[in-house]
């Protein structure tokens, strides 16, 4: 028998980051927990990522993960916005690193082609499957719920080599 | 007599980071001590935030400043040098304000515009000027000399609002 691998997913964002935790033992994959963590848009910048950093390292710290997996969003609308991202995204990635784990990083048609079948799919459809696949799922926000097909992309490609996980390739 | 004040300034970078340290008391500027934290671009993204992390969190524990100062950088040329300035960003402005200190943002025409008088200087008359305006200065790459010219920027800037701080208004 396998041993049961706990996988941390987030999804990024500045005002909003979710995150997902899922348990995963051969096949089997079971919901643990998920929640979003949420910045105050009246306070200075660095004291919002003092909060994504705060409410992440909480997360962490009690859910006791064994790898991260983190999602690879562009926002190609104007170089203000990826700049936003950008920072919360290095939250993000450095949380689970300051805890010694591994972050994964996935392409968004990945997650999606993972998940749903199709690297085209729309929150509405990523909200189901993820609750076809894990029936007690709950989620408090559209974040939340990414933040649990990313956990799931990774339980899926976790062996694959980085390079075809950023690029998108090896979908299921 | 004013009390000195210990500003350390900040110029992130994802491959290089440079920091400066100055103390002003009244007009007067006095250099401590910059150097530049490195990451090892052979590492994954998230290992490479954790070093950034780490530099930075031993030069803010050696350094003891009293305020913090960010340059403003967005980088037009793609998303996803925007989005990697971004993450090194986020550290850069994480750290301090996990120190308690309070992190003032510069757009880089106000720190242009106060250390060398116009908002289109290059780096070679940044350099200069920092060394004019503070003859003890030592800095080992453009980074940390930039660095120290936004911990300059900060010293002038100070009591301004930071909405005029970021647009690059009021300049010296």
């Amino acid at each position: 028998m396998t041993a049961a691998i706990r996988i941390l997913g987030i999804d990024p964002g500045l005002r909003r980051t979710g995150w997902g935790l899922i348990e995963v033992q051969g096949n089997r994959l079971g919901f643990c927990a998920s929640g979003t963590v949420v910045s105050d848009n009246k306070l200075p910048l660095s004291d919002r990522l003092r909060q994504l950093h705060d409410g992440l390292q909480k997360v962490v710290g009690q859910a006791d993960p064994d790898e991260a997996a983190v999602e690879l969003t562009f926002v190609n609308k104007d170089a203000g916005a990826t700049l936003k991202l950008g920072q919360a995204r290095g939250i993000a990635l450095l949380v689970p690193a300051l805890n010694g784990l591994s972050v994964a990083e996935y392409a968004p048609n990945l997650v999606k082609k993972t998940v749903v079948g199709t690297g085209h799919a729309d929150k509405e459809q990523i909200r189901m499957m993820v609750k076809v696949l894990m029936p007690k799922a709950t989620f408090n926000s559209d974040d939340a719920a990414d933040a649990l097909a990313i956990a799931i992309c990774h339980a899926q490609h976790r062996n694959l080599p980085a390079l075809a996980r950023l690029a998108g390739k090896g979908a299921a």
